[in-house]
Protein backbone atom coordinates (compact mmCIF):
# COMPACT_ATOMS: atom_id res chain seq x y z
CA UNK A 1 0.00 0.00 0.00
CA UNK A 2 1.37 3.44 -1.36
CA UNK A 3 -0.12 6.27 0.94
CA UNK A 4 -0.25 9.93 -0.12
CA UNK A 5 0.93 11.18 3.45
CA UNK A 6 4.20 13.56 2.77
CA UNK A 7 5.79 12.14 5.75
CA UNK A 8 6.57 8.15 6.22
CA UNK A 9 9.94 8.44 8.74
CA UNK A 10 12.02 5.54 8.80
CA UNK A 11 13.06 3.96 12.14
CA UNK A 12 13.08 1.55 15.02
CA UNK A 13 10.77 1.11 17.41
CA UNK A 14 12.02 1.66 21.35
CA UNK A 15 9.06 1.67 23.38
CA UNK A 16 5.42 0.47 23.20
CA UNK A 17 3.30 1.76 26.17
CA UNK A 18 -0.25 0.01 26.27
CA UNK A 19 -3.33 2.06 28.28
CA UNK A 20 -6.76 1.35 28.85
CA UNK A 21 -7.86 2.04 24.97
CA UNK A 22 -4.82 4.16 23.58
CA UNK A 23 -1.02 3.10 23.36
CA UNK A 24 2.12 5.28 22.94
CA UNK A 25 4.38 3.78 20.41
CA UNK A 26 7.92 5.89 20.34
CA UNK A 27 10.33 5.20 17.06
CA UNK A 28 13.85 6.34 16.96
CA UNK A 29 14.35 8.32 13.53
CA UNK A 30 17.71 8.46 13.28
CA UNK A 31 18.48 9.60 16.78
CA UNK A 32 15.20 12.13 16.80
CA UNK A 33 12.46 10.10 18.86
CA UNK A 34 9.12 10.03 17.29
CA UNK A 35 5.91 9.47 19.89
CA UNK A 36 2.49 7.98 18.26
CA UNK A 37 -0.29 7.86 19.92
CA UNK A 38 -2.51 5.12 18.58
CA UNK A 39 -5.09 1.93 19.68
CA UNK A 40 -4.27 -0.46 21.30
CA UNK A 41 -5.80 -3.03 18.36
CA UNK A 42 -3.59 -1.53 15.76
CA UNK A 43 -0.27 -1.98 18.44
CA UNK A 44 -1.65 -6.23 17.71
CA UNK A 45 -2.91 -6.22 14.79
CA UNK A 46 1.03 -4.70 13.36
CA UNK A 47 2.54 -6.98 15.99
CA UNK A 48 4.25 -3.90 16.82
CA UNK A 49 7.60 -4.44 19.30
CA UNK A 50 10.46 -2.85 20.86
CA UNK A 51 13.63 -2.99 18.09
CA UNK A 52 11.26 -3.74 14.91
CA UNK A 53 11.67 -1.36 12.11
CA UNK A 54 8.68 0.85 11.67
CA UNK A 55 7.89 4.14 9.99
CA UNK A 56 6.42 7.24 11.44
CA UNK A 57 3.26 8.07 9.06
CA UNK A 58 2.18 11.63 8.97
CA UNK A 59 -0.33 13.76 6.78
CA UNK A 60 1.65 17.61 6.18
CA UNK A 61 -1.02 19.28 7.50
CA UNK A 62 -0.68 17.58 10.76
CA UNK A 63 2.98 19.38 10.98
CA UNK A 64 3.13 22.81 12.45
CA UNK A 65 6.62 24.73 12.57
CA UNK A 66 8.35 26.53 15.36
CA UNK A 67 11.23 28.56 15.66
CA UNK A 68 12.94 29.51 18.55
CA UNK B 1 6.44 29.07 24.93
CA UNK B 2 6.36 25.43 25.94
CA UNK B 3 4.12 23.10 24.18
CA UNK B 4 2.41 19.96 25.20
CA UNK B 5 3.18 18.19 21.69
CA UNK B 6 5.13 15.39 22.06
CA UNK B 7 7.06 15.96 18.82
CA UNK B 8 9.23 18.95 18.34
CA UNK B 9 12.16 18.03 16.22
CA UNK B 10 14.83 20.20 15.83
CA UNK B 11 16.44 20.54 12.16
CA UNK B 12 16.61 23.19 9.52
CA UNK B 13 14.34 24.02 6.51
CA UNK B 14 15.39 23.07 3.61
CA UNK B 15 12.06 24.64 1.16
CA UNK B 16 9.26 26.93 1.20
CA UNK B 17 7.01 26.90 -1.09
CA UNK B 18 3.91 29.26 -0.84
CA UNK B 19 0.60 28.43 -2.74
CA UNK B 20 -2.77 30.41 -3.01
CA UNK B 21 -3.22 30.61 1.03
CA UNK B 22 -1.48 27.53 2.05
CA UNK B 23 2.70 27.08 2.20
CA UNK B 24 4.81 23.96 2.18
CA UNK B 25 7.75 23.82 4.39
CA UNK B 26 10.25 20.93 4.17
CA UNK B 27 12.63 21.01 7.39
CA UNK B 28 15.48 18.40 7.25
CA UNK B 29 15.67 16.55 10.33
CA UNK B 30 19.38 14.59 10.34
CA UNK B 31 18.68 13.58 7.00
CA UNK B 32 14.50 13.19 7.04
CA UNK B 33 13.09 15.50 5.82
CA UNK B 34 9.49 16.50 7.25
CA UNK B 35 7.03 18.08 5.47
CA UNK B 36 4.76 20.47 6.95
CA UNK B 37 1.77 22.46 5.51
CA UNK B 38 0.73 25.53 6.84
CA UNK B 39 -0.86 29.25 6.34
CA UNK B 40 0.94 31.64 3.97
CA UNK B 41 0.55 34.14 6.99
CA UNK B 42 2.01 31.74 9.34
CA UNK B 43 5.60 31.53 7.19
CA UNK B 44 5.55 35.42 7.28
CA UNK B 45 5.26 35.78 10.57
CA UNK B 46 7.70 33.51 11.48
CA UNK B 47 9.74 34.83 8.83
CA UNK B 48 10.74 31.10 7.85
CA UNK B 49 13.20 31.16 5.15
CA UNK B 50 15.87 28.31 3.74
CA UNK B 51 18.96 27.78 5.51
CA UNK B 52 17.03 28.59 9.00
CA UNK B 53 16.73 26.73 11.87
CA UNK B 54 13.26 25.30 13.23
CA UNK B 55 11.12 22.91 14.97
CA UNK B 56 8.51 20.45 12.99
CA UNK B 57 5.77 20.10 15.97
CA UNK B 58 3.49 17.31 15.76
CA UNK B 59 0.98 16.26 18.12
CA UNK B 60 1.39 12.58 19.51
CA UNK B 61 -2.24 11.53 18.29
CA UNK B 62 -1.30 12.71 14.80
CA UNK B 63 1.21 10.20 14.39
CA UNK B 64 0.43 7.04 13.19
CA UNK B 65 2.99 3.84 12.64
CA UNK B 66 3.41 1.65 9.54
CA UNK B 67 5.62 -1.97 9.09
CA UNK B 68 6.27 -2.68 5.70
CA UNK C 1 2.90 -1.37 3.61
CA UNK C 2 0.48 -1.95 6.80
CA UNK C 3 -0.90 0.80 8.69
CA UNK C 4 -2.20 1.42 12.11
CA UNK C 5 -4.85 3.68 11.12
CA UNK C 6 -8.49 1.93 12.06
CA UNK C 7 -10.16 3.64 9.23
CA UNK C 8 -9.28 2.22 5.14
CA UNK C 9 -12.20 2.13 3.25
CA UNK C 10 -12.17 0.75 -0.36
CA UNK C 11 -13.78 2.37 -3.02
CA UNK C 12 -13.21 3.88 -6.97
CA UNK C 13 -11.90 7.81 -7.29
CA UNK C 14 -14.89 9.58 -8.98
CA UNK C 15 -12.98 13.26 -8.91
CA UNK C 16 -9.55 15.17 -8.49
CA UNK C 17 -9.43 18.65 -8.56
CA UNK C 18 -6.30 20.59 -7.98
CA UNK C 19 -5.85 24.06 -6.53
CA UNK C 20 -2.26 25.71 -6.07
CA UNK C 21 -0.57 23.60 -3.59
CA UNK C 22 -3.93 21.40 -2.32
CA UNK C 23 -5.84 18.75 -3.34
CA UNK C 24 -9.34 17.61 -3.17
CA UNK C 25 -10.52 13.81 -4.21
CA UNK C 26 -13.50 12.18 -4.16
CA UNK C 27 -13.87 8.40 -3.65
CA UNK C 28 -17.24 6.67 -3.83
CA UNK C 29 -17.04 4.06 -0.78
CA UNK C 30 -19.95 1.88 -1.64
CA UNK C 31 -22.20 4.61 -2.25
CA UNK C 32 -20.63 7.20 0.33
CA UNK C 33 -18.14 9.61 -1.05
CA UNK C 34 -15.53 10.42 0.98
CA UNK C 35 -13.50 14.10 0.59
CA UNK C 36 -9.51 14.12 1.11
CA UNK C 37 -7.85 17.00 1.31
CA UNK C 38 -4.49 15.95 0.13
CA UNK C 39 -1.05 17.39 -1.28
CA UNK C 40 -0.98 18.05 -5.25
CA UNK C 41 2.64 16.57 -5.13
CA UNK C 42 0.49 13.11 -3.53
CA UNK C 43 -2.05 13.06 -6.58
CA UNK C 44 1.02 12.50 -8.86
CA UNK C 45 3.16 10.25 -6.77
CA UNK C 46 0.44 8.10 -6.28
CA UNK C 47 -0.59 8.93 -9.92
CA UNK C 48 -4.05 9.59 -8.76
CA UNK C 49 -7.23 9.96 -11.78
CA UNK C 50 -10.68 9.19 -11.60
CA UNK C 51 -11.99 5.00 -12.13
CA UNK C 52 -8.55 4.13 -10.11
CA UNK C 53 -9.24 2.07 -6.96
CA UNK C 54 -7.92 3.84 -3.88
CA UNK C 55 -8.54 3.60 0.01
CA UNK C 56 -9.84 6.68 2.21
CA UNK C 57 -7.29 6.61 4.82
CA UNK C 58 -8.31 8.33 8.47
CA UNK C 59 -7.14 7.44 12.02
CA UNK C 60 -9.62 6.78 14.34
CA UNK C 61 -8.84 9.73 16.55
CA UNK C 62 -9.99 12.22 13.64
CA UNK C 63 -13.48 10.90 13.25
CA UNK C 64 -16.18 12.35 15.32
CA UNK C 65 -19.60 11.46 15.91
CA UNK C 66 -22.83 12.91 14.99
CA UNK C 67 -26.31 12.62 15.77
CA UNK C 68 -29.44 14.16 14.46
CA UNK D 1 -26.20 22.62 13.45
CA UNK D 2 -24.95 22.73 10.06
CA UNK D 3 -20.53 21.90 9.73
CA UNK D 4 -18.21 22.70 7.65
CA UNK D 5 -16.46 19.18 7.89
CA UNK D 6 -16.95 17.67 4.47
CA UNK D 7 -17.58 14.07 5.65
CA UNK D 8 -20.75 13.25 7.24
CA UNK D 9 -21.24 9.66 7.16
CA UNK D 10 -24.74 8.29 7.88
CA UNK D 11 -25.15 4.67 9.37
CA UNK D 12 -25.62 2.91 12.45
CA UNK D 13 -23.37 1.87 15.92
CA UNK D 14 -22.16 -1.47 16.07
CA UNK D 15 -20.03 -0.79 18.81
CA UNK D 16 -18.81 1.50 22.03
CA UNK D 17 -16.18 0.73 23.98
CA UNK D 18 -15.26 3.01 26.62
CA UNK D 19 -11.50 3.31 27.83
CA UNK D 20 -10.14 4.99 31.10
CA UNK D 21 -11.57 8.60 29.17
CA UNK D 22 -11.31 7.45 25.54
CA UNK D 23 -14.19 5.79 23.91
CA UNK D 24 -13.89 3.78 20.94
CA UNK D 25 -17.28 4.07 18.55
CA UNK D 26 -17.32 2.17 15.16
CA UNK D 27 -20.59 3.24 12.66
CA UNK D 28 -21.66 0.66 9.83
CA UNK D 29 -21.56 2.77 6.93
CA UNK D 30 -23.44 0.68 4.06
CA UNK D 31 -20.76 -2.09 5.22
CA UNK D 32 -18.15 -0.26 5.66
CA UNK D 33 -17.15 0.23 9.45
CA UNK D 34 -15.65 3.41 10.34
CA UNK D 35 -14.35 3.32 14.00
CA UNK D 36 -14.02 6.58 16.04
CA UNK D 37 -12.04 7.25 19.32
CA UNK D 38 -13.56 10.07 21.21
CA UNK D 39 -13.93 11.17 24.99
CA UNK D 40 -16.06 8.61 27.42
CA UNK D 41 -18.21 12.56 27.73
CA UNK D 42 -19.28 12.53 24.26
CA UNK D 43 -20.44 9.01 24.45
CA UNK D 44 -22.84 10.27 27.38
CA UNK D 45 -24.10 13.60 25.96
CA UNK D 46 -25.01 12.22 22.83
CA UNK D 47 -26.53 8.82 24.22
CA UNK D 48 -24.64 6.64 21.80
CA UNK D 49 -25.24 3.02 21.49
CA UNK D 50 -25.24 0.13 19.92
CA UNK D 51 -28.34 0.28 16.77
CA UNK D 52 -28.64 3.45 17.15
CA UNK D 53 -28.24 5.76 13.77
CA UNK D 54 -24.95 8.08 13.65
CA UNK D 55 -22.84 9.95 11.28
CA UNK D 56 -19.44 9.80 11.65
CA UNK D 57 -17.48 12.95 10.61
CA UNK D 58 -14.70 13.86 9.20
CA UNK D 59 -12.71 16.97 7.93
CA UNK D 60 -11.56 16.70 4.36
CA UNK D 61 -7.95 17.82 5.68
CA UNK D 62 -7.85 14.15 8.05
CA UNK D 63 -8.40 11.77 5.07
CA UNK D 64 -5.24 10.65 3.56
CA UNK D 65 -5.16 8.41 -0.01
CA UNK D 66 -3.94 5.30 -0.57
CA UNK D 67 -3.38 2.82 -3.70
CA UNK D 68 -2.36 -0.82 -2.93
CA UNK E 1 -27.39 17.53 14.56
CA UNK E 2 -25.48 17.27 17.61
CA UNK E 3 -21.48 16.29 17.32
CA UNK E 4 -19.11 14.75 19.63
CA UNK E 5 -16.20 17.41 19.95
CA UNK E 6 -15.49 18.71 22.51
CA UNK E 7 -15.71 22.20 21.72
CA UNK E 8 -17.97 24.16 19.99
CA UNK E 9 -17.39 27.58 20.52
CA UNK E 10 -20.02 30.49 19.60
CA UNK E 11 -18.75 33.70 17.71
CA UNK E 12 -19.27 36.19 15.05
CA UNK E 13 -17.63 35.69 11.47
CA UNK E 14 -14.95 38.74 11.36
CA UNK E 15 -13.10 37.57 7.65
CA UNK E 16 -13.71 35.46 4.99
CA UNK E 17 -10.64 35.03 2.57
CA UNK E 18 -10.86 32.57 -0.17
CA UNK E 19 -7.96 31.40 -1.86
CA UNK E 20 -7.77 28.84 -4.74
CA UNK E 21 -9.36 25.72 -2.98
CA UNK E 22 -9.03 26.11 0.69
CA UNK E 23 -10.35 29.19 2.60
CA UNK E 24 -9.67 30.97 5.83
CA UNK E 25 -12.68 32.04 8.19
CA UNK E 26 -12.02 34.03 11.33
CA UNK E 27 -14.26 34.06 14.44
CA UNK E 28 -14.51 36.56 17.16
CA UNK E 29 -15.12 34.55 20.17
CA UNK E 30 -15.73 36.75 22.76
CA UNK E 31 -12.84 38.67 22.19
CA UNK E 32 -10.25 35.84 20.96
CA UNK E 33 -10.19 35.15 17.38
CA UNK E 34 -10.14 31.55 15.79
CA UNK E 35 -8.96 30.87 12.25
CA UNK E 36 -9.96 27.73 10.75
CA UNK E 37 -8.78 26.70 7.56
CA UNK E 38 -11.89 24.93 5.17
CA UNK E 39 -12.44 24.23 1.92
CA UNK E 40 -14.49 26.66 -0.27
CA UNK E 41 -16.86 24.61 -0.76
CA UNK E 42 -18.09 24.37 2.92
CA UNK E 43 -18.08 28.05 2.68
CA UNK E 44 -20.52 28.30 0.06
CA UNK E 45 -22.67 25.72 1.30
CA UNK E 46 -23.01 27.10 4.66
CA UNK E 47 -22.99 30.65 3.23
CA UNK E 48 -20.57 32.01 5.72
CA UNK E 49 -20.01 35.58 5.53
CA UNK E 50 -18.82 38.44 7.75
CA UNK E 51 -21.43 40.06 10.51
CA UNK E 52 -22.76 36.02 10.40
CA UNK E 53 -22.86 33.74 14.25
CA UNK E 54 -21.19 30.74 13.79
CA UNK E 55 -19.09 28.41 15.72
CA UNK E 56 -15.93 26.99 15.79
CA UNK E 57 -15.78 22.92 16.28
CA UNK E 58 -12.74 21.83 17.49
CA UNK E 59 -12.07 17.85 18.26
CA UNK E 60 -10.53 17.67 21.70
CA UNK E 61 -7.73 15.74 20.28
CA UNK E 62 -6.71 18.27 17.86
CA UNK E 63 -6.03 21.06 20.76
CA UNK E 64 -2.69 21.45 22.55
CA UNK E 65 -1.61 23.27 25.63
CA UNK E 66 1.10 25.28 25.74
CA UNK E 67 2.58 27.65 28.94
CA UNK E 68 4.66 30.37 28.63
CA UNK F 1 9.36 29.09 21.02
CA UNK F 2 7.09 30.95 18.76
CA UNK F 3 4.65 28.09 16.84
CA UNK F 4 2.88 28.39 13.42
CA UNK F 5 0.07 27.33 14.85
CA UNK F 6 -2.84 30.02 14.12
CA UNK F 7 -4.47 29.76 17.15
CA UNK F 8 -2.89 30.39 20.80
CA UNK F 9 -5.64 31.56 23.09
CA UNK F 10 -4.75 32.61 26.22
CA UNK F 11 -6.60 31.34 29.58
CA UNK F 12 -6.74 30.10 33.10
CA UNK F 13 -6.83 26.24 33.63
CA UNK F 14 -9.78 24.93 35.37
CA UNK F 15 -9.55 21.32 35.22
CA UNK F 16 -7.05 18.42 34.87
CA UNK F 17 -8.23 15.32 34.67
CA UNK F 18 -6.10 12.51 33.93
CA UNK F 19 -6.67 9.13 32.49
CA UNK F 20 -4.57 5.94 31.89
CA UNK F 21 -2.39 7.07 29.62
CA UNK F 22 -4.59 10.35 28.33
CA UNK F 23 -5.58 13.45 30.36
CA UNK F 24 -8.38 15.96 29.63
CA UNK F 25 -7.01 19.51 30.60
CA UNK F 26 -9.78 22.28 30.36
CA UNK F 27 -8.95 26.26 30.21
CA UNK F 28 -11.49 28.68 30.49
CA UNK F 29 -10.55 31.27 27.59
CA UNK F 30 -12.35 34.62 28.61
CA UNK F 31 -15.69 32.12 29.38
CA UNK F 32 -15.35 29.81 26.87
CA UNK F 33 -14.11 26.74 27.89
CA UNK F 34 -11.66 25.06 25.66
CA UNK F 35 -11.12 21.07 26.29
CA UNK F 36 -7.69 19.78 25.28
CA UNK F 37 -6.71 15.94 24.99
CA UNK F 38 -3.08 15.22 25.61
CA UNK F 39 -0.73 13.14 27.04
CA UNK F 40 -0.87 12.49 30.68
CA UNK F 41 3.23 12.93 30.40
CA UNK F 42 3.12 16.49 28.79
CA UNK F 43 0.87 17.45 32.25
CA UNK F 44 3.91 16.33 34.20
CA UNK F 45 6.21 17.59 31.74
CA UNK F 46 4.58 21.34 31.58
CA UNK F 47 3.18 20.84 35.56
CA UNK F 48 -0.15 21.64 34.41
CA UNK F 49 -2.45 22.41 37.09
CA UNK F 50 -6.14 24.62 38.13
CA UNK F 51 -5.55 27.99 38.56
CA UNK F 52 -2.39 28.20 36.39
CA UNK F 53 -2.17 30.52 32.92
CA UNK F 54 -1.93 28.61 30.24
CA UNK F 55 -2.70 28.74 26.18
CA UNK F 56 -4.88 26.34 24.26
CA UNK F 57 -2.68 25.92 21.12
CA UNK F 58 -4.91 25.04 17.50
CA UNK F 59 -3.65 23.99 14.22
CA UNK F 60 -6.00 26.53 11.80
CA UNK F 61 -6.65 23.63 9.66
CA UNK F 62 -8.45 21.72 12.30
CA UNK F 63 -10.94 23.86 13.19
CA UNK F 64 -13.72 23.34 11.27
CA UNK F 65 -17.19 25.70 11.35
CA UNK F 66 -20.65 25.28 11.79
CA UNK F 67 -23.74 27.45 11.81
CA UNK F 68 -26.94 26.57 14.06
Amino acid sequence: MKISARNQLKGKIVEVAKGATTAHVRIDIGGAIVTASITNEAVDELKLKVGAEAYAVIKASDVMVAVS
